[in-house]
């Protein structure tokens, strides 16, 4: 069916192309509340879109905004969907998570076309929300499309978990994972897949499994209500910033390339094992590309390329924001701030406990301001999410892989990411079975930026990829049987694979 | 005739009002290039006045602005004006400086008035200029005007430099100080007096005598040219806000109290006499009343008042204004910046030399900045002007205190600033005389905040506080005669003041 699916996906590209102009026209950008109708309106045109292909859809409030001048704002809906395949009782179930809000976007910020009209442009589809995450999420209802096209019963049950709030902090998304996955539309779910995510580079397919967790921090110490003269104050009083540049000095004293507070250095990471070395072997990654997008930095912290990717990926980083407080315009200005708050961040890896990080980072703030001396009040609030880690020896990995190696005849890359995306360790721990991070965009694709693009490749190659994902995903659990171990009963699909990556087996 | 002044005074009251509200009318914000006419429409309404009250006024132009573009604003016009005595040969010369340009004003600010519409309210003359500078500007052109209505010959010449940039960093007026200072119209000045300040509390007048100087600072730390993602970047390069970070605290590690740099700290302060220490004795000031103002901070740094006000007058101070780059708004942005820049600035003191300052504090950074061994490239780039100090104990600070306390009745607090006016340093520099700050204005008077004012009380008085201490210079200069000391040749005014410092003789 691999060579029909690609013809008729060639066939109906222009329609698939114009579904999602429909959806990128419609401004979805949870950020801005003047927008929320259009969020509703975008959860709407998913909702048809899924029933019109056979599905059932749930449009799932799950509770609202309180403005400071107590107005209410509903927050978009999440849509809980489901294809059932033929016989669902031995068919295993693949849960897609995606979102449709976007970030904002105006002409202003330097788009060359309008972000709200998706623009064909050498082959690129130009427009907000075309490749994060409407694209992708368009990708899955075409690969079920197919199989209704060509008369095949899906070959795994497949549900949807579709928000609208992702790029607001996924606001109150805890709560409904929470109760779903409880007995409920999640409960009886086997593998999880995300296609919010992107390739190392801008011609090679990857499958990622690990992300950073993230703790983040505000520390702010107050002395008093107002901004101050230096001419008249200064001298005469403890100044706040003065106290924040210590605070933030102290935790950051290690400098560039580890962290010196407790939990929180390369020490508490999980040692690195001989399999994921091998892994960083073959990856495709541009060391002198990274640090030219970078801006041009002087230098890359790392001997070499993996040790860069380990850099990114694997180890944490501190990471200081910016200080709310002061000025911070051009020029000078001789002022005394009342209050000053410096933000950081630490990126959490796998070994590490962000409670424990917290608690560490806290106790090094409060021991440095206690030296200070300093007659102002310190405060510091911080939240933490874990990083997340997978298995890719998995078979939901080896049948991601299989479906990239069928589409663009090479192997993909096994990627972590820096970032975070927290929803991933949510549901693979809420839901305790393996997860993957299935990216079909490319790595300039520019997400977040102007110019955000889906090349027009990936994305009819990406419906491609999912229709013979969920092809190889019912085979290899079906080959997996009842094995708690998961290794196959028979040479199959798995077989075939077990040599795909470096050096693990 | 001090009767017959306050007489007058009182009967013109109104009119000197109308001509304040005519003169706060103009927005001379020489900031703001759009009111560039509007400076030029104030200098030619003192011109005329000047000119209308018989002295001679000549508007010199010093130069233009460039802007990006190539565009050029000329430069408002420096007034150089002068009232002749009749036998100008055996009578000193007193230069008057002022500024006619006003700080940016808007109702939107928080004005409760129109702030270009002079308003009376409960005695307060409200509006943008009415005491910082026009009211006390006015107020010498009301004094010379008394002596005309009196048919009473000037005591002394009186010219005046009044510029149009003051708030604006004075721009050009340091070439025309050196140019007319030698062989100009400055060359044959005796004394200077300056009424750009303010009173320390709002009751009690006073004569200042020292001001700190400021040395600036803008240290860079640049990586790239653009902001990154945390995620994506941290762990990978060298972050500019971490390097800045550690280079502000090492210039702050003392905390607060003093400096920690060689050249910078209270040790290179000129060491305190006991007749400047009895100076501080009766000195009326409400420590408590200046920590609320400060904005309720938790303490002021001193064991008593005293030490309160050398801290603020008589020590340097550092003071960290804040960080270009990086997110300084509300919340929280994971980014990382290309380049952040710090600021910072110290207030020097006498016994501190602004170029020795400038090269420690960069000696400390770039020592610093090797220690951490980063990739990023730093800069630093500094600006100082020195402190400045008068001896209270000659003949202009008497003639002063003899003034204000015939007025007033109160002898006046000989007081310093800890903010920075280097016109008063370049003048007493160039000009090698007796240089003196006369406030007019009382503490609360809000110079370069909304809801600026002057009392009617401070500009009435005011008139008669300059037409007496007219009256008094030239009588304490004929006393002093030529002894080359200063000391005067015979009992006099000078006799009846030297008691009015407290123990200073």
């Amino acid at each position: 069916m691999f060579n029909e699916a690609r013809k008729l996906i060639n066939t109906n590209a222009h329609i698939y192309i114009e579904r999602l102009a429909e959806a990128v026209a419609i401004r979805s950008v949870s950020t801005d509340l003047s927008c929320r109708d259009d969020c509703f309106a975008m959860a709407d045109l998913l909702h048809r879109w899924i029933e019109e292909l056979g599905g059932s859809s749930d449009k799932v409030l799950v509770g609202f905004q309180e403005l400071d001048d107590g107005s209410r704002y509903d927050l978009p809906p999440v849509i809980l969907a489901e294809f059932s395949a033929g016989k669902p009782r031995q068919k295993p179930t693949v849960l897609v998570y995606g979102h449709y809000d976007v970030q904002p976007a105006a002409e202003a910020d330097g788009w060359s076309t309008d972000p709200f009209t998706l623009s064909e442009v050498d082959g690129k589809l130009y427009g907000r929300g075309s490749t994060d995450d409407k694209g992708p999420i368009l990708a899955w209802l075409w690969a079920i499309e197919i199989h209704r096209e060509l008369e095949l019963e899906l070959p795994v049950n497949v549900k949807f978990c579709l928000e609208g709030m992702e790029e607001s902090n996924s606001e109150c998304l805890d709560d409904l994972l929470e109760r779903e996955s409880k007995g409920g539309f999640l409960s009886n779910v086997d593998y999880v897949v995300i296609t919010d995510n992107y390739w190392v580079t801008t011609d090679k397919p990857c499958l990622t499994y690990g992300l950073r967790g993230l703790a983040t921090f505000h520390c702010e110490v107050k002395a008093g209500t107002q901004t101050l003269h230096s001419g008249v104050y200064g001298g005469c009083i403890a100044e706040p910033m003065t106290d924040v540049i210590q605070l933030l000095a102290a935790v950051s004293e290690y400098g560039h390339g580890d962290i010196g507070i407790e939990n929180c250095g390369r020490k508490s990471a999980t040692p690195i094992t001989e399999a994921e070395t091998e892994l960083y072997k073959g990856i495709t990654f541009d060391a002198e590309a990274f640090r030219h997008e970078a801006g041009d930095v002087p230098a890359l912290l790392g001997e070499n390329e993996k040790e860069v990717l380990m850099n990114r990926w694997r180890y944490p980083s501190l990471s200081i924001h910016g200080i709310e407080g002061g000025y911070s315009g051009e020029g000078f200005k001789t002022v005394i701030p009342g209050a000053a708050t410096g933000k950081f961040s630490i990126r959490l890896v796998p070994g590490q406990d962000g409670k424990a990080v917290e608690e560490s980072v806290k106790a090094v703030l409060e021991k440095r301001f206690a030296e200070l001396k300093s007659a102002n009040k310190m405060t510091v609030t911080s939240t933490s999410s874990k990083a997340w880690l997978a298995d890719p020896r998995c078979p939901l990995y080896q049948s991601g892989a299989a479906a990239l190696l069928k589409v663009y005849g090479v192997k993909p890359d096994l990627t972590r990411e820096g970032g975070s995306i927290p929803v991933a360790g949510l549901l693979q721990e809420k839901l305790g079975v393996e997860t993957m991070l299935l990216p079909l965009g490319q790595s300039d694709d520019g997400a977040h930026s102007e110019n955000e693009k889906m090349s027009k490749r990936n994305y009819l190659q990406g419906v491609q990829v999912l229709f013979t994902f969920l092809g190889e995903i019912a085979r290899a659990h079906e080959e997996r049987g009842d094995m708690p171990n998961g290794t196959p009963k028979r040479k199959g699909t798995l077989g075939r694979l077990k040599d795909i990556w470096y050096g693990l087996s």
